[in-house]
């Protein structure tokens, strides 16, 4: 049985010990990493979380203290108490190498099976196995600065938030179904059999009511869930800091949170990010980067060369722009080497993968050498390089279709290309995008869709096209992006009783919807609203952001995978009759 | 329509301002909570988070201004511009009673219909009606108070455990379902049909895993889910500010926990509580106070007289004592005239309610007046007096039944007795309840059942008592109790695996029960297991007790009732039947 801890506290983590503390008499604590046997002398890697430090057993050891070390083996866990003495042999690659804890006192708290992976920072071991053992995976330096960091990061956000007057108020997890978004995960009820609560997809609806209470700013760091299928960057259940503000305008509202990004980066990275973040319209960012996420390290804008090809011989062209597209391209500097005829068809493939009909192209290494060059004449050849600045060493890529493909296209083969030629620089650029439109044209449909929620505020000057122009009107809706990925979306809400009913009303909602939709929330509104505004920031993806994580499952304690199942405890899982019959329920369709 | 925003920035909160603010111009937002029209003048109490200010108009307002203020009714939304003035007539109740704003400019930024009832801080409302318009209810200033109580509480503690190295770490949220402690809720899978979710009751088994994942400190203020019938003091789901440690005993998570209190009643209410909280077993705790959550902000303990009694000719006490029960009493002190035979009777009743066959007295006014007198002799009566300290003007209580009813019924009277005397003094008593039992023996199946979950460590110097003595066996268990509520629950865990089949095998656990209940946590203590201990305090409990409030409804922003509805959004809903067919599952039985 392993001994008990009594008479031996603590005094220092592992990883704090320096060459001033030589000469103190110190305890610590952790689990073995590594024991080096080497006959009079013992030394054993000792690990806790904030680092590794050397036990060092010698021929002044204490006999029946010695023998202990010798049958220590990885992952047993010990308490060691000894003086801090210089290493003759320093070890310059941890920050304790320069000493080492010379034990007189040791005990065996813990003795450890062979753990089925070896703990170490990099890991062959398949993801599916370290997931079963997610507990000894966090044991991994990686994984557990991760988690450390998002704690930090939930940490710094807490206090800048309070620090700017917003008031934490938890809202509800057991909460009212509703028919819009994803799909909810449902809870049947046990008093109210038939019955069920959903698990909120975000406390959209509650924060709006704290801002009719007068709470004036609610921040929280919130628990949302989505039963949707699982793609490489989604979890069921991820967190969002969360927040409304009362009597402010959309500025008020980015601003608040570009100060919040930069306390962050600064506390957990120590990164001077830019006094001001970039502000894009979404209509600049769909035209210059075919994307509402421009990824903005890098330049590579999306040009248009229509009007220059517009009366030219290539029918692909020509015809493009005869069916209301157009002819856009990219400009990849210096690629003409890495991008030979082959890499470039296979550019090719991966556009027509994603509804481009092909690709034409410029190679210029010597010569330009253009994909369409017999239909067109030098001039016309030229005024294209003249426009887009194109050089000797460059590749041009030219996508010709309807506008939504073109751009579509070009704003992915722009992120596939820079990859390639690896000129992204490592840096944090940070987007807000702003001026969303306020609908969508439905093509199938042929009617005007909300692109946001219908309480997002028209800005004020648009209100008077709602009836007549839904193309013009722009939404009060924003976006934060970085790098590329969407950190957090948000908007001003209607708070006016009567433009509500409008907007319902050009949405074309019926009365019957509006109640069974948005009942309780449309009643709320009657009695006074302030004006606000809020937005939710992805918790887990700006973690694995700052971490630069690959996967939310990096940045998640205990994730769960594809399938949304948890392989440790392996659930989800089935349970007792009873525990159904109570609720009401039956399964009739079972998982083979 | 409703005005916007746009140009009246808000430069302050209206309860803010003061005498010292005189000469600014400000800008402020809020609630209309009263209007007073005088003919020349209009006032108006405008009302946002921090408290009202007067908005004053006069003769030398704006004509339209005038209008728009004798327009407004309760509940409006407005943004007012003006000059911070002294007022002739002062108002000492309130913060800002010394100045009034002299409105230049004006918004209605949102009217208001009438309320279904008035926003005041002392309300007749009936709850219900007050739960349906919760955002209403929100909006009077005891609940605004007691939930920005709250956040502060939240922002103290993760201050408090962050300061001292813990790591804050977001366990899941959709678990495994376990057949211990309370009912879970579940959450069916959609991708698995069949098979179900359950929301935590506690995040135990991942606490306990990251300790062995080496997180050494973790917290979480964690949403726990109890699917119970829910009494005046529950919620369907609560918040805990759970914790755990890893290489510490006992001592050190109560002196951390005790630093937490002191810290959280000094910075939210400005209180110092005691430098050491009072420590209590668990046995003395029983004995003398029938509680294992005693209120010992007053005395009035339980003293045993079976010696004195064991031989007198009161044959209720003599056959309880015979049948191994006991005679034991509580004095309320200067209780008689209070306690009137009327009101004794009372008393008697309630005993009798909760279990006791009766209960004897002696009611002292002039001359002691005992209820059994004419079984005892003098000298019997007088020195059970004596034992008990019994004066002029004081009530003594007597009950005699077997232990466990004996102590139950005197703790609940003391409670009883005190409240009516009123003699508890308004402070904050802790106390730690330790050295509880770890088994308790079960009368009706003659067997001595685990008293908390299976993982709870017993004392070292107990564990030979494990096969011959269970009641001797002591666990490292601990409640933390303020003013007889119990708050918080913890122990430390075994983390031998040899000791832990031993304790199951005390508990009478087969192979199969141990893999079906525990299955992967026992396994992950294979793998080198670091001492660990750690507690749950119940968020909403301290906040309820900090903010005096008298049910949890009253610190829980959106309650739910006790049929575990929400009143305001009419949840748990019924919900269409796609969204069951996609789950596999059948409504079988339904509520009337």
């Amino acid at each position: 049985m392993a001994e008990f801890m009594t008479g031996m506290k603590r005094t220092d983590y592992c990883g704090d010990l320096r060459i001033g503390d030589v000469g103190r008499e110190v305890t610590v604590c952790g689990w073995v990493q590594r024991c080096r046997d080497l006959g009079q002398l013992i030394f054993i890697d000792l690990r806790d979380r904030t680092g590794i430090v050397q036990l060092a057993f010698n021929d002044k050891t204490d006999k029946e203290i010695f023998d202990k070390a010798f049958s220590c083996r990885s992952e047993f866990v010990l308490a060691a108490k000894g003086v801090v003495c210089e290493r003759s042999s320093k070890n310059s690659e941890i920050p304790t190498g320069d000493i080492e804890v010379v034990v007189s006192d040791m005990r065996v708290l813990s003795k450890a099976q062979t753990p089925p992976f070896e703990i170490v920072d990099d890991t062959n071991t398949n993801e599916e196995l370290r997931l079963k053992y997610r507990y000894l995976d966090l044991r991994r330096r990686p994984l557990l600065n991760n988690l450390m960091m998002r704690s930090k990061i939930a940490k710094v956000a807490r206090d800048y938030f309070h620090d700017n007057g917003f008031v934490e108020i938890e809202t509800p997890m057991m909460i009212k179904s509703t028919p819009e978004g994803a799909r909810d995960y449902l809870v049947p009820s046990r008093i109210h059999n038939g019955k069920f609560y959903a698990l909120p997809q975000s406390p959209q609806i509650y924060k709006q009511l704290l801002m009719l209470s007068g709470f004036d700013r609610y921040i929280q760091l919130a628990r949302c869930f989505r039963d949707e299928d699982l793609r490489a960057d989604r979890q069921p259940e991820f967190t969002q800091i969360d927040m409304e503000l009362s009597f402010v305008d959309v500025d008020e509202i980015l601003e608040i949170n570009e100060g919040f990004f930069k306390k962050l980066f600064k506390e957990v990275l120590n990164i001077d990010l830019e006094e001001h973040f970039q502000r894009m319209t979404y209509k600049e960012a769909m035209k210059s980067y075919g994307s509402d996420k421009p990824d903005i390290r890098f330049d590579m804008k999306i040009q248009d060369i229509s009007d220059l090809v517009k009366d030219c011989g290539f029918s692909v062209f020509t015809s493009a722009i005869e069916n209301g597209g157009s002819v856009r391209a990219i400009v990849a500097k210096n690629a003409s080497s890495v991008y030979t005829r082959k890499e470039i068809d296979k550019l090719t493939e991966y556009a027509k993968g994603i509804g481009a009909k092909g690709l034409a192209y410029v190679r210029w290494v010597d010569e330009p050498n253009a994909s369409f060059k017999k239909f067109m004449s030098e001039e016309e050849l030229s005024a294209i390089y003249e426009r887009l600045g194109a050089e000797k060493g460059d590749v041009i890529l030219i996508v010709a279709d309807k506008n939504s493909t073109v751009l579509s296209t070009l704003g992915a083969l722009r992120l596939v290309v820079a990859k390639r030629l690896d000129i992204i620089p490592d840096v944090f650029k940070f987007l807000w995008i702003v001026d969303f439109p306020f609908f969508e044209y439905d093509e199938e449909s042929g009617e005007w869709l909300a692109m946001h929620h219908p309480f997002t505020m028209p800005k004020e000057e648009c209100l008077q096209y709602l009836d007549t122009d839904p193309s013009k009107v722009i939404a009060k809706a924003y976006d934060l992006t970085l790098n590329g990925v969407e950190l957090s979306s948000g908007s001003m809400r209607i708070t006016d009783y009567e433009l509500q009913q409008k907007m319902f009303k050009a949405l074309k909602l019926t009365d019957e919807e509006i109640e069974a939709k948005f009942g309780f929330l449309v009643e709320a509104y009657k009695y006074g609203a302030p004006p606000h505004g809020g937005m939710g920031i992805g918790l887990d993806r700006v973690t694995m952001l700052m971490c630069k994580a690959d996967s939310l499952r990096d940045v998640t304690a205990f994730p769960k995978v594809q399938n949304a199942s948890e392989l440790m405890s392996a659930c989800p899982a089935e349970v007792d009759d009873e525990s159904l019959e109570v609720l009401g329920i039956k399964v009739v369709n079972k998982e083979d």
